[in-house]
């Protein structure tokens, strides 16, 4: 059986996720791409940074907006390995973020699917199409082996 | 008669908004106050900055953290001077903000006690006491000038 291949930039954001958990960050990792060109990665850092916004889409959109010279990047999809918290979901609206695809579901910390669901408010200025469980096992398994081996 | 004086830290949360105000930036100002002490301050700052997360919160908290050497604000409190959106209230959480003191309430964005409403979330991990309505006919007062100058 051939299992179908995890689309490129998943796989960028998988590799983001990866390189968190070498540093020992939790394993979360993102991308953002315009046009079919992967503009800026990201990936967890809060504990090195000393910087409790350093999530993984953050600092994807913060790099994106710097390359394009726009805080908006209009157009733009953000690929992560895992679902996004509230603060994360607050700035895929104000970046303006077009599509939203991401890997495994969090129903502790998520914020589109579960708990404070920002793109359902009615107040939401801007809301992304989202696609959800791609390469959900993969990201998945990073973050149970990140979590197995502190325990 | 004698209005009662502003809480000298929401005047500084004022002052940096009015400086946004000065670099053409909506006017939103915060500061982090540690044991009494002004530790950080931000102010909004997306369109000079190209960075769609720089709200006062999330630049105040970013700073203290820098400051501190640590990702999370144990025993800080946040002075801003509109209520937060999803975006600044999720940063809250994960800075372990203690206190949250407030000016303006805002129906349109804030995502305390209106929309996402994050603190009451079951899924929220850290929920700050939270004080609202302090200075808040200064902090929309600034706010309504600057949207009538630019109408």
């Amino acid at each position: 059986m051939t299992r179908w291949p995890l689309p490129e930039y998943m796989q960028i954001a998988l590799a983001q996720a990866k390189e968190a958990a070498d540093s020992g960050e939790v394993p979360i990792g993102a991308v953002v791409v315009k046009e079919g060109r992967p503009i800026a990665t990201g990936r967890n850092g809060p504990r090195e940074r000393c910087d409790p916004t350093s999530h993984a889409e953050i600092e994807a959109i913060r790099e994106a907006a710097r390359v394009l010279g726009n805080e908006r990047l209009e157009g733009c999809e953000l690929w992560v390995t895992l679902e996004p918290c509230a603060m994360c979901a607050g700035a895929i609206v104000h970046a303006r973020i077009a599509r939203l695809y991401y890997g495994a579901s969090d129903p502790k910390g998520g914020a589109v699917e579960h708990g404070a669901r920002v793109f359902e408010q009615e107040q939401c200025l801007h809301r992304p199409e989202v696609y959800s469980g791609i390469g959900e096992t993969e990201s998945a398994e990073l973050l149970r082996g990140f979590f197995r081996e502190r325990r």
